[in-house]
């Protein structure tokens, strides 16, 4: 087999059998086909897209890159969720010890990304002594006996979709759907898991910026989990503003706790049942998507689901007091209000660029060697339709000094757009995929 | 400006601006844009293609990249023609000494490339004494005094074409009109005449299949030509059998020989005077196309043409005598004859295979290192349409040994097709495109 011949028959749209798809991906993350030749075939691939079969066999042969996770050790059904990313969203703290709370296990693995804050393990971090290095063993064993554990990514988990990203990173082939697609359930699909639950963000502050981009991207990967063998399904929800109301690793934590006391927005408790619902059914703890939203309601009113919370936050050695009284948590040295220029309603919001005041604000990490600081962030005060006043607060701005809200502040406030006329506001899941 | 929003742009279908397109030859021809950015662009300019204008812009730009060769210390209008390639042709060395004899300067840069035979230079090697590294100066001088010189290249012409068509020929991003077009048009406008023919070939033996596409990518070129202000125009030739009779190098310049003094091929002779004539035509010499090719025929009739050949090998130091007795030139070793394995008609030939076969006989270099075999080649007895009895003569093979003939033989053979009814043939010029 030789690369050029690929690369030409899928310049021409031809499909690619299986056995081409595993070549060129084996041997591009061997070193044996050159970075210009892959370049050239992704950009191929971006234009003359792929079909379902092509684009699973694509997936399949980035997740047998590299070692594939063997959950079996641990009993019944293992359920995982996974967002496209989006500004704000701290699901994964409350949906999974509202999932683990009803019995189903979830035994995720997570990495330290780039981002507008940090990942799921910095944030549960900012509990003094919380630990992620688990071994193994202790990672099965906790899941066992709590049904929850999080422990740092230390398995090689699809290191051909690794160096292949870092490629279309630098060659404008990101935006392909089957490439989107089949890097993402890539890594899930080496996680282990049985069940995936994906939340597809939709919208100013996502990848994807339309809902029907999203349910295509949804679809697409839902098609790849089951073909796969995993049970999978999808919610695409809306993040044209951030979800919730705290950008920023402490602030999301704290607005995590008082979620899982039954306390959040509107748009965070939707898109926590959602996903909580899905993963019951998934697991096959529920009959349906009703009965899964009840059930996962239940465990927020009954205090079960906050207390599974701290279970785990104790397991995994960290102090579950500041759980129990988040006014313990540190706080940023400054904080600036961002106040409206004039009356009105809230129009849009460039969530994006909210995104990165975040980063600037110091919540996030620009580079691999970058410090967090978990204190820093945004607390929105103002969700999209609201009547604002001249001199209302918009947001508080958190940082570690005045110069960094300011820096902050100069890019939050053109990012929020207020009109003449109320909007109609949508619900915040737009569609489920089953 | 950022390499990456250039292919981001192409990718997405949009006109480069100028600038952008002279951005992306340059940092690549000067290493600062990285292949595997250079072929993701290409392969997005394949799938997407480019307007007249960015055809334009690319051409320049490459052409721009070296040397711009200044032939203006020759008098009159300088004439050129470019071959896209095909097997057995030998149409410069009849072209060039018929229009030096009507007082058109020819002044052309030769380079030795790959391929079935060698290239112009090559073949003028087959005369003792002849030498191409003339200096500039001697070069001028010799077209101002007989009109017609050859120089091996010694400028740097077009380098960016040069490093980005290795790229191309390696991620499958050669086949695409506008790439092809700029890339033979840079050269040709890099090196300096004012009235440029072209002689584009389509055909089984042609890098271009069809007609069509012949006359479409013809059309490319006449464009960029004219909108370089240089005087261009093109002939679309048949390439479904090899030009004349002979491929080879000696084969080929006692074929043309017998062409100067009109003896040759129907298909040699109309291609030989349509480009002549076009070339009168451009330098002003003719009024129009017939009476271009009259005053063409003309010059190989009344002997002048070969008399002009005569004097050009003799002011570059070779010996010719041989011209004048093409018996003195050396033969091959060993010859091998062809022949009929049926009765029918000459269906047709796979051209490039009957190239291939000339090259394993020693014809062509297979790498720059290869040394060619100046007696090596094929003497080509049946054209499409001919009638022919099994145990006919369809070629004579000639090699410097019979295990070279034997496997050219083997290739051979198949590509010529018998079939039970004849033909129509064609004209062998197909379209003029003025």
């Amino acid at each position: 087999m030789r690369m050029y011949d690929c690369i030409s028959a899928k310049k021409a749209g031809r499909e690619l059998p299986e056995e081409v798809i595993r070549y060129v991906v084996k041997g591009f993350t061997e070193g044996t086909i050159p970075d210009y030749q892959m370049s050239a075939f992704l950009m191929a691939v971006c234009l003359r897209g792929m079909t379902k079969a092509e684009t699973l066999a694509l997936t399949m042969a980035m997740a047998e890159s590299g070692d594939m996770l063997d959950l079996s050790p641990i009993r019944g059904r293992k359920a995982d969720k996974h967002s496209t990313g989006g500004v704000g969203d701290k699901t994964t703290l409350i949906v999974g010890p509202v999932v683990a709370a009803l019995g189903v296990p979830v035994a995720k693995m997570s990495g330290r990304g780039l981002g507008h804050t940090g990942g799921t393990i910095d944030k549960l971090e900012s509990f003094p002594g919380f630990a992620v290095s688990l071994s193994e063993q202790e990672f099965f064993a906790q899941v066992n006996r709590i049904k929850l554990a999080v422990m740092a990514q230390t398995a090689n988990l699809a290191p051909a979709d690794k160096k292949i990203y870092a490629l279309r990173d630098v060659t404008a082939t990101v935006d392909s759907m089957p490439l989107i697609a089949s890097s993402i359930m890539s890594k899930k699909l080496a996680a282990g898991a049985d069940v995936i639950v994906l939340d597809v963000k939709a919208g100013s502050g996502a990848f994807m910026k339309t809902k029907e981009d999203a349910a295509a991207l949804a679809e697409e990967m839902v098609e790849i989990g089951n073909g796969a063998g995993r049970q999978t399904c999808a919610v695409v929800t809306d993040m044209n503003q951030p979800l919730g109301c705290c950008v920023g690793n402490i602030l999301e934590v704290k607005e995590a706790i008082g979620a899982l006391h039954g306390r959040g927005a509107e748009d965070l408790m939707e898109a926590s049942l959602a996903l909580a619902a899905q993963m019951l059914v998934g697991a096959g703890r529920a009959a349906d998507y009703e009965s899964g939203w009840k059930l996962a309601e239940g465990a927020l009113k009954d205090g079960s689901a906050f207390e599974k919370f701290c279970e785990f936050i104790e397991a995994q050695g960290g102090d579950a007091s500041f759980a129990r009284d988040p006014e313990k948590f540190p706080r940023a040295a400054a904080a600036l209000e961002v106040r409206a220029e004039q009356d009105g309603f809230i129009r849009s919001m460039q969530t994006e660029e909210i995104g990165m005041a975040s980063l600037l604000l110091g919540a996030g990490r620009e580079t691999k060697e970058s410090r967090i600081d978990l204190t820093a962030g945004i607390r929105m005060c103002v969700k999209l339709g609201d009547c604002v006043s001249k001199g209302d607060v918009l947001a508080v701005l958190f940082a570690g000094d005045e110069s960094k809200a300011a820096a902050a502040r100069a890019r939050l406030l053109p990012a929020i757009e207020i009109g003449e006329k109320p909007e109609n506001r949508n619900g915040h899941v737009l569609k489920i995929i089953r």
